[in-house]
């Protein structure tokens, strides 16, 4: 964190001011939002806050940071889990919840273009009117912006059936550090000509350039969906049981994991009694399916049925209305907010082949034993992705800054040995940087550093992520 | 064309020898053998051929080259349409060939491991005899290699339900041109986790790195499909109806468009009389769907059928056997060698956002009267990717050499300018990198060219492909 960049001046914020008027912003509170996102609890204060709303304002803000050797880091609705857009280094938060427009649902080819500052369930809303469907769907949904999962490559519950936000977007308008705007590719669903820009800056986290449009496929919205909710004896079983669904040939539209106290301590956030969790509940497994046909549906769950009923699982609960349902989902939606609430906590987001998932939890346990911790567990089993909550609680200051990432590293070293990786959907951002040498050698992190400086050659853009000496 | 790449010397030759032994090719019968592929009737020697059977190999192999500045070119099965395994500056034919082992089949995960020199039909039959499905399917896939795809991102008549190569891979362990060996990713379905180095080596056309183990997820293997022919009276309506099926919610698990000629001059090419082409037929829709479940089938056939029936049709052929659906397919693959056979040709790889297929074709068709060529266009309808096939027939070699690029020129300004873009499957290799310009400006390109020279600083690596000067 030696890097030096240039301590804004009087005559730079007149220069922005003069471009954006009132929405150059320096005042201590406008700061102080802008300086945390939803990452444990830090803040790193910018210098300026600017909120342009054209691709036009963007290109000039960045040529005159790369000018000038100003850090620049772009920002969404500030709900990252990895501190992807946490300005260490100061200078210019570059906002884009004002570039908020859905620019065209084209119904003909079954596409969207929006700007990045679109709220994803409004985007989702929008165009299910059409009778379309954007399956990714972050817990945040509702107050995280497409610009930002595109820039952390999303997943959320649909990404089982349906993919992550990679496999969503087509092309990208974008801002390089230099001021130059490119489209990444074409509005079309294959594409072989030249390389993959598209799909290199989706999931960059910002490193790379400033995303300023999206245009995204679209799928049929399907028109039905079941919800179960399983409640098992033993929570590794609830892991074993997410391969051997998939066995059977069916695809969930979701399979999501929780331990039991990810359900209890969730309960008070939401409306009502929910769900009776057992003494010997250990774990609960929600397995929606969805289509087009209720008879198919219910084909489904008989066949998932006798799955499940293999292993030592309480009686299952069938969402009977659309209320209900919609209850079932607050409750997985809301675990992150309620541990959260709960103690202070590090969240890691380790993703493994889904038949790994049962020693990924025997891992996490017997760390827990070994270093002393609290773990919650929770996250979507069906792609082998779990979050893992590590709770503080008890925990002494000096072991929670400087004994624990002993045990991180020795769960990450897990999950690289079961062919897993260290971050499914948060990215790496700020406060994963450190853990990349285990995920990657020096031949691979030296390719990546290269590509950093091909698209920043002056390293002004978002700078203090992903790499572990940045 | 004019970079200089060391001449093989005996020395270089006896390095080889020493390394690899009769794998190491030298014969004209060889050399002339390996300096073709599927494009057009083009021929660059190599000065050698290597067949190596490990990675070790391949490192050592590119290693060297790099140290001694030899051109160094990996080759498949040489079924490519665009050039890109010609070895355009001589130096090494690397063949991938002997590395054709599936190394594992992961039921459990619904994850395969290959050597990239595995024939995909072959991988395809694999992995479905375990119930699973890697679904793209290029025409060539009886004899291309699954390395291959990866290098060029291969599409096929699949795709437009289940997409494309790069929708499959999870992870690539590449020699890199200076001999380093990395994997790019992790065995999971979602990642976080740094650049997204696989996805930026699908389709980057040997350019960047040697492939040696490829990771694909598979899908549960559909079991039931209905296939329909349907002949059209006006080959823009068939266009058409593509768009107005997707707009009924259905996704077909193929949408295949021929021309009138393309059926004509392939009947000789399959066995028995497979169907009856009327004088007033312009073009046919080939239309599959596939599922699990019969009667969701057939509902969506009954969708599909009125679609049809807003346009000009005869009468719809739907296969009553897995005898006559084989057969149209025969029909549909085998139109790429029909229309080779039937005159010298130049195929254009066209693809736009689907609904503006009917107006590519007009395009295609005015451009070949104001130019004076006959075109016979088939292709992947469902995606937008239009095969464009320019039959030189009695045109003059001199406007066939140098007058034909204008209007190859104009064709691709016209897809640009419909948000498409000048290759949806096969890639820019050698025989399109002259139009790069139309699709790409200085700057993208620039980032292009800077990729490139990460990962191969020395340029050693399939020299003369994809950028318009190499």
């Amino acid at each position: 964190m030696d890097k030096k960049y240039k301590r804004l001046t009087r005559g730079d914020v007149e220069f922005f001011r003069e471009l954006l008027g009132n929405f150059c912003l320096l005042d201590d509170e406008t700061l102080q939002e802008y300086g945390q996102d939803e990452t444990e609890d830090l803040c790193y204060l910018p210098e300026v806050v600017l909120k342009p709303e054209s691709v036009e304002e963007i290109s000039k803000i960045a040529a005159y940071c790369n000018e000038q050797g100003i850090a620049l880091t772009p920002g969404g609705a500030r709900t990252g889990l990895s501190g992807g857009m946490l300005p260490v280094y100061g200078g210019v938060l570059l906002s884009l919840e004002r570039m908020n427009r859905i620019l065209e649902i084209d119904e003909k080819n079954h596409q969207v273009i929006t700007e990045p500052g679109v709220i994803t369930e409004v985007l989702q809303n929008a165009v299910k009117e059409k009778g379309l469907f954007y399956p990714p769907d972050p817990a945040s949904r509702g107050s995280c912006f497409i610009g930002g999962n595109v820039s952390e490559n999303s997943g959320g519950p649909k990404a089982v059936k349906y993919g992550v936000t990679k496999d969503y977007v087509l092309n990208l308008e974008v801002v390089l550090p230099t001021g130059e705007v490119i489209w990444t590719g074409a509005n079309v669903l294959k594409n072989a000509t030249g390389y993959n820009l598209t799909q290199l800056l989706v999931g960059s986290e910002g490193t790379l350039a400033i995303i300023t449009k999206i245009v995204m496929r679209l799928i049929p919205h399907p028109t039905r969906d079941l919800l179960m909710l399983v409640p098992f004896r033993k929570a590794e079983e609830a892991c074993e049981a997410v391969a051997a669904i998939f066995r059977e040939g069916i695809i969930p539209s979701s399979l999501e994991f929780m331990e039991r106290d990810a359900l209890l301590w969730t309960m008070p956030f939401v409306s009502g009694r929910v769900i009776n969790v057992q003494d010997d509940h250990e774990a609960h497994l929600l397995i929606e399916v969805d289509g087009f046909d209720q008879d198919q549906l219910m084909q489904d769950c008989e066949k998932i049925v006798p799955v499940l009923e293999q292993y030592d699982i309480d009686e299952i609960l069938f969402a009977e209305s659309a209320k209900q349902k919609e209850e079932l989902w607050q409750l997985r939606r809301k675990v992150g907010e309620a541990v959260k609430s709960h103690s202070i906590y590090k969240e890691e987001d380790t993703v493994v082949p889904r038949f790994e998932l049962p020693n990924l939890l025997r891992l996490v346990k017997s760390l827990g034993k070994k270093y002393g911790f609290q773990s919650v567990c929770y996250g979507h089993a069906g792609d082998g992705n779990l979050h893992v909550n590590i709770i503080k609680g008890d925990l002494s200051d000096d072991f929670w800054e400087h004994g624990l990432s002993e045990a991180i590293c020795e769960l990450f070293e897990g999950v690289i040995a079961m062919d897993g990786t260290i971050s499914g959907e948060h990215g790496i951002g700020l406060v994963q940087k450190r853990y990349m040498p285990i995920a990657f050698s020096e031949v691979q992190l030296g390719l990546m550093r290269s590509i950093k400086n091909s698209f920043d050659p002056k390293g002004i853009l978002n700078p203090g992520k992903i790499f572990p000496e940045s």
